[in-house]
């Protein structure tokens, strides 16, 4: 794909994420264009069908989660790095349950050859632990749990990014450190 | 009503609710009877339909709930008290949704008439910020927002005692104290 190409797809599919995230599944072709300051024919050309434009947000955001994970693997404050991932994943879990929807209604199974983040998860949870920033009594089964708690929450109430930083600042200072028990 | 038949009552809601947790909406009328020691006869007379056990069900439930926190609001150990209701609402939110769902199919409003527990959250709330067993800066806002998203992943993975334990243990951590913004 030639550079400018490129630039163009990343345009639609960010423009894309803003419009759905609005209008939902209403959402016009025209809009996403205009916003994206592309023609509509430029969106067609590359995504023929609504379906193939969601898959392909689906499919970039994943690869960019997948990519943000890599990069906050080295970070310097594992604790930060941590907690940054959690925050991002929750933060696209309203937008990805529109899309995820709107394709398993088109039968289309949206998680197919979605690279899994569990083990990204894993990989920062074990790091932030060793530098004593996250609890060490922590699982993954519990913190999994509390993941998709905020995941789900914040899809069926659409949680504000006000309200998402609110709720989890109250989930991170659990997952930092335990109370001793006479804490309470 | 007789004591006798407020006791069969309490013990045919108690047995649905074990019956429907096991089997969800697949529970049979025979079975129920049978758990709580009484003849499907019994069942039917106070029940004439499963709708109207579920209904039962649900009201009691929420009733028990509204019971719990007249009770817990004079408690000794406000923090107890605050966290063992929250606890009791997210383990109750499972066989909650199976009933609601059931009832909603069925063209009932669970929710008609149902007593508001977000006032007595909030008057727990208060009182156990008051004993300073919770941290001063959660509001309600975010303190919905996170008993929410416990009770949507307890439905939506069905989670264990276990699980739930540790899950919350973690939240209760965070509502417990700010760690220092220092402490990442």
């Amino acid at each position: 794909m030639r550079a400018d190409a490129r630039r163009n797809r990343a345009r639609v599919l960010e423009a894309a994420e803003v419009v759905l995230a609005r209008d939902g599944l209403d959402a016009s072709m025209r809009e996403i264009a205009a916003l994206a300051g592309v023609g509509v024919g430029t969106i067609y050309r590359q995504f023929p069908t609504k379906e193939a434009l969601y898959a392909a947000i689906v499919t970039d955001r994943q690869e960019r989660l997948a990519e943000m994970a890599e990069e906050l693997a080295g970070a310097a404050d594992a604790g930060a790095a941590f907690f940054e991932f959690f925050d991002r994943i929750v933060a696209y879990s309203t937008v990805k349950k529109i899309l995820v929807d709107a394709l398993t209604s088109a039968g289309i199974d949206a998680k197919a050859g979605a690279p899994d983040i569990k083990g990204a998860i894993s990989a920062l949870l074990e790091r932030a632990q060793r530098a004593g920033a996250v609890r060490p009594d922590v699982g993954m089964a519990e913190l999994l749990a509390l993941l998709s708690a905020a995941c789900l929450a914040a899809q069926h109430h659409d949680w504000s990014d006000d309200l998402r930083a609110r709720a989890l600042a109250v989930l991170f200072d659990g997952l930092r450190r335990a109370t001793p028990a006479t804490g309470a």
